[in-house]
């Protein structure tokens, strides 16, 4: 199965494209877990085991473990083994080099860690991504447009022939696609964009972060950030929904956010 | 002390220029060394104390660190240890993400591994970037033009003011050196722009891949891409040195090369 079909196969099996960012931080952990011998691994615990209801994947981000130095390494593998077969594991690492150290990360994520996607960062060009890209059942979202302030100093920078740089870019990662297992990363912060991004890239998996905190527009986003028919995007969510409560229920809350969240994607699919 | 002064009297104490890349991978490792507890870890001590005396900075690249998950950051933080005070320490990592999560990192490489600098990539932009840059004594190379293939892609691609993107990048960077703490990264292949680059960015430190194995022009490197006077660019060699000889005598002939490189460099200094 490559890695198109995955996303659908995974969003179709729980009836949710939502995606839970696991961007665990002690400062904001439940004063509940404070006496526990490893916090960080028993709030991912009841984090994962309260949402997996309603998710289709799970999105670490790198730099929360990395923080931890070796322990945070141990984190992330022990909390990726808490993950059921079925739902994917997206490894949030902005990764991207040159070729012979490009596919040292792909071992990293894909073989050491057993993630089924990365994201990547393009930056450095098509040499940087293709080693990502040899396996058809292990997915790449490359960065397209963010949902940062910042995407608006290089992203949106005017091109010689009119476009914005990050049309240039997604059109270039659609043409990587050989192998039906190239995403992008856009943000839900610019929904007036999505129209003529999915034309850019017709049937590529979108990962799309930036509702909830980052305050992107659920609607529009929905509306033209998925294909119909076959659903291949993701909607993240880290903060609204891991620390929707720093009280004894922050299981409970978390999983009623993510509920809420998958109920109002799909009513938007309608 | 702000990171553009540790750069200058790291190189002036060494009377060297060389940054020595520790890309350090099981299969290129020397037969004497195959039936050690920890190979890895023997490699790097023994190529570190061999390269020392003609070495300004090391640059462990993350990627081949983090190819044996948990293991691999307990090899970085140890390997680390086995580097003089006064030698600057260079996370090769290409991080960058949104505010939040650009603060983790840098947390990850200037408190946990107590690094003196971390490469970065600019596609998202200044908030991805500022988190790295708080700190006057702890550095960053933002990525500007690199030494791959796929520099082509898209640095080089045309701006609608008649730039290339990288130029429009690396003039962005310059501006947000206002702690003197921010370097960029500027590949040895392209030696034909580096005059350019340096009028872009007059006096920022350079972190320049692409000598030896990649096949990058010595000469024009250090005549356009150093300042005289402030000597404030490091020039890496990561295979070309540490795989000098996979024989027994793998740490002489490290330092052999180490010393030629370094020598080189001085030369065309002059």
């Amino acid at each position: 199965m490559n890695f198109k079909e995955k996303v659908i196969q995974a969003i179709k099996i729980k009836n949710s494209a939502l995606c839970v960012g696991l961007d665990t931080e002690i400062a904001k952990l439940p004063d509940i877990l404070k006496n526990e011998k490893d916090p960080v691994l028993k709030f991912n615990k009841e984090i994962i085991g309260a949402t997996k209801e309603f998710t289709a994947a799970y999105k670490p981000n790198l730099a929360f473990y990395e923080q931890f130095g070796t322990k945070g390494f141990d984190y992330l593998e022990t909390t990726l083994g808490y993950i059921d077969s079925g739902i994917l594991k997206i490894a949030d690492a902005k990764r991207g080099d040159i070729g012979n150290t490009s596919k040292k990360y792909a071992s990293a994520f894909f073989d050491y860690f057993d993630c089924d996607a990365v994201t990547v960062s393009p930056y450095m060009g098509e040499d940087s991504i293709t080693p990502f890209l040899g396996r058809e059942d292990k997915g790449v979202f490359v960065l397209g447009l963010t949902s940062n302030k910042g995407s608006f100093d290089f992203q949106m920078q005017k091109m010689a022939d009119g476009r914005c740089f990050y049309e240039f870019v997604i059109e270039k990662i659609n043409s990587w696609n050989t192998k039906k297992n190239c995403g992008i990363v856009v943000g839900a912060t610019h929904p007036e964009m999505f129209e003529n991004i999915r034309k850019l890239a017709p049937d590529l998996p979108y990962l799309i972060p930036g509702i909830g905190a980052q305050g992107g527009d659920l609607e529009n986003t929905v509306k033209y950030g998925f294909v119909k028919g076959d659903v291949l995007s993701f909607i993240n969510s880290s903060r609204g929904i891991i620390y929707a409560s720093s009280g004894p229920d922050f299981a409970e809350k978390a999983a009623e956010e993510a509920k809420k969240l998958r109920d109002s994607i799909n009513s938007f699919m309608q």
